[in-house]
């Protein structure tokens, strides 16, 4: 019953059988193009749709230009006890950071803390994807990554060095649901500008500014202006300090050698990221750690508000409603969308998403 | 040559042996005194003059109101290779976190990356004080602690739960001097609040809120409002999930158990803090590094720049200046604050500042 406001909805075992399909066509292994099929719906069925299925043309573009490496070998080619370091051999993002995920993991049982750091990577989806893992092992996740696409310059600059960098923490709680902060260092995502452009509507002043300082409202300009970032000087710190941690320490680009993902399908990205599982029990007893947790997630949630306010949420809700709804109900494909995934079909000669 | 408008300089030597009489008279040992001193001093030295010598009066009138411990047994409770987890025993802060600094250094040298956590800590001075110590062994330092006072509701509400938590992660590089980045979540710090208030100015809009949502840019006014987060929501998130990290996951105060160190002299805080040290050596040749982190710097620093801005800063510019001043030419001391000195050393019957 799809029509442009109502969009179909598609259960998540579609969208991962024909993810796994469409990787499969341009030679990833049967077994490594079914976990990006579970990890890219994941992302669809957290929310976050701009770094779901709706990604799947631009990696198959890139897989197809030669930029991206199909049959990677994954490793890790530093550790100590609290660290490692991941080569992901430039194979798509998902498996890398899987790898990664798993490792920190099973290295946190033991060191408590365990920081894995990884290069030669690619786009992997959004930051919570891989910060939530760590949950059911009750451990915290944190994820730092440099962005695929440089739209930030230093602060009272113009070059666009800095990409917006993300960082994400998924903290576990009792009888509540975890914390999960999932967020860009600017303002508002490239993402969320491009789907502006996409509707036809105007950007709110702060999100992004034209090279002589103006504000910049109409996102059809985008390219001749530069994203903000949140809190000024600081996000511009906060940009920085993430990139360096997840890119420069790793050996992945950052500054002038990151590559622009949505204008070149030839070029590696070596991108960079890091995740941190800290094991909870390490400092004190789990039960105890959950008790305080729903306790302050109380606290905010029954503060007082301002007027006007209906309720305070806490990070994380959103997507904990968008799971609840698209386990339900299946996940919610626009009509653009669609159409580009059977467009994909066709040229891949697979069978088409429904 | 003291007037109003010319604050005296003193030299550091002079403020870290007062701070040591003044600790020792109220019973702080002479070695620990004299740390104490140290560490006060530096914070002045680097231009962090709200969490220097100015925090003197109030230090010692805790001390004397019972609410901290003059001879802690700061000690390491729980350990695995990639973590620790300190007790401080509600002794100042700078010793608390001197010892816990020094530990993270030293897993390090083997774990590559460690994580220290602390409890039962005071207020330690300025984020980058600690996070800077481990440069001088080739190491990344990131330190995150709750703030010893709650300014900031949840989103959207006004409960003050929340603390302007800070962040200080600071980065080698090679000819370069180390980025530095030392920051609250909120806009503005409520140092710089209070510090405008004694100055009689006006605040800018979007440091604080009253408590109907409207601006609130009187400083006396302070109490009636509330400090705005970075980014809004994103600040939020990111002031909740730093103090979960330094103050929920070690046992550490957060949310409504914050006791407000301003207005009471005798509870103890059980300040929480976080300090990671991250061994540059187990990433890649620390030469390369340093490579990587001049080049980059260089570049941000050369970008073209928006009209009137006359330079890009990196972070940490600001402190680097301050030091390479104060070494020369000695500390300035408005003349309240020497007032405020001379005070304490009647009271405490030691010799003055000068």
């Amino acid at each position: 019953m799809a029509d442009t406001t109502t969009p179909l909805r598609v259960p998540a075992q579609k969208l991962e059988a024909f993810i796994a399909r469409a990787m499969g066509a341009v030679g990833v292994p049967p077994g490594d193009a079914r976990i990006i099929g579970e990890l890219m719906t994941r992302a669809d069925v957290q929310g976050s749709e701009g770094h779901g299925i709706f990604r799947l043309p631009q990696y198959i573009r890139r897989i197809k230009g030669g930029a991206v490496n199909v049959k990677p070998d994954i490793r890790v080619v530093r550790e100590a006890a609290g660290m490692a370091l991941v080569d992901g051999d430039n194979g798509m993002g998902h498996l890398v950071m899987r790898f990664a995920t798993e490792r920190a993991i099973e290295k946190a049982k033991d060191a408590g803390v365990a920081w894995v750091g990884v290069r030669w990577s690619n786009h992997a989806g959004p930051a919570s994807l891989y910060a939530t893992v760590p949950l059911a092992h009750d451990m915290i996740g944190l994820y730092l990554a440099v962005g695929n696409a440089n739209h930030l310059p230093p602060w009272g600059g113009l070059d666009m060095l800095l990409s917006t960098n993300p960082i994400a923490v998924a903290v576990p709680a009792g009888e509540e649901p975890p914390i999960i902060l999932d967020m860009a260092t600017t303002v508002a995502a490239y993402g969320k500008v491009k789907t502006k452009a996409q509707r036809g509507e105007m950007m709110p002043e702060g999100w992004m500014m034209d090279r002589q300082g103006r504000p910049l409202t109409d996102p059809k300009r985008a390219n001749e202006g530069f994203l903000l970032p949140i809190g000024g000087y600081k996000g511009y710190g906060l940009a920085l300090i993430f990139g360096l941690l997840a890119g420069t320490l790793n050996g992945a680009a950052m500054g002038r050698d990151v590559v622009d993902f949505n204008a070149d399908d030839a070029t590696p990205t070596n991108t960079g990221h890091v995740i941190v599982a800290i094991n909870i029990e390490a400092f004190q007893p789990v039960a105890e750690f959950k008790k305080s947790m729903d306790a302050l997630i109380r606290d905010l949630r029954n503060s007082q508000r301002l007027p006007g306010v209906e309720r305070i949420r806490l990070p994380g809700e959103g997507s904990h409603a968008a799971r609840a709804d698209r386990t339900r109900n299946g996940i919610p494909l626009p009509a653009p969308l669609l159409s580009a995934l059977n467009q994909l079909a066709a040229e891949l000669k697979i069978a088409p998403l429904s």
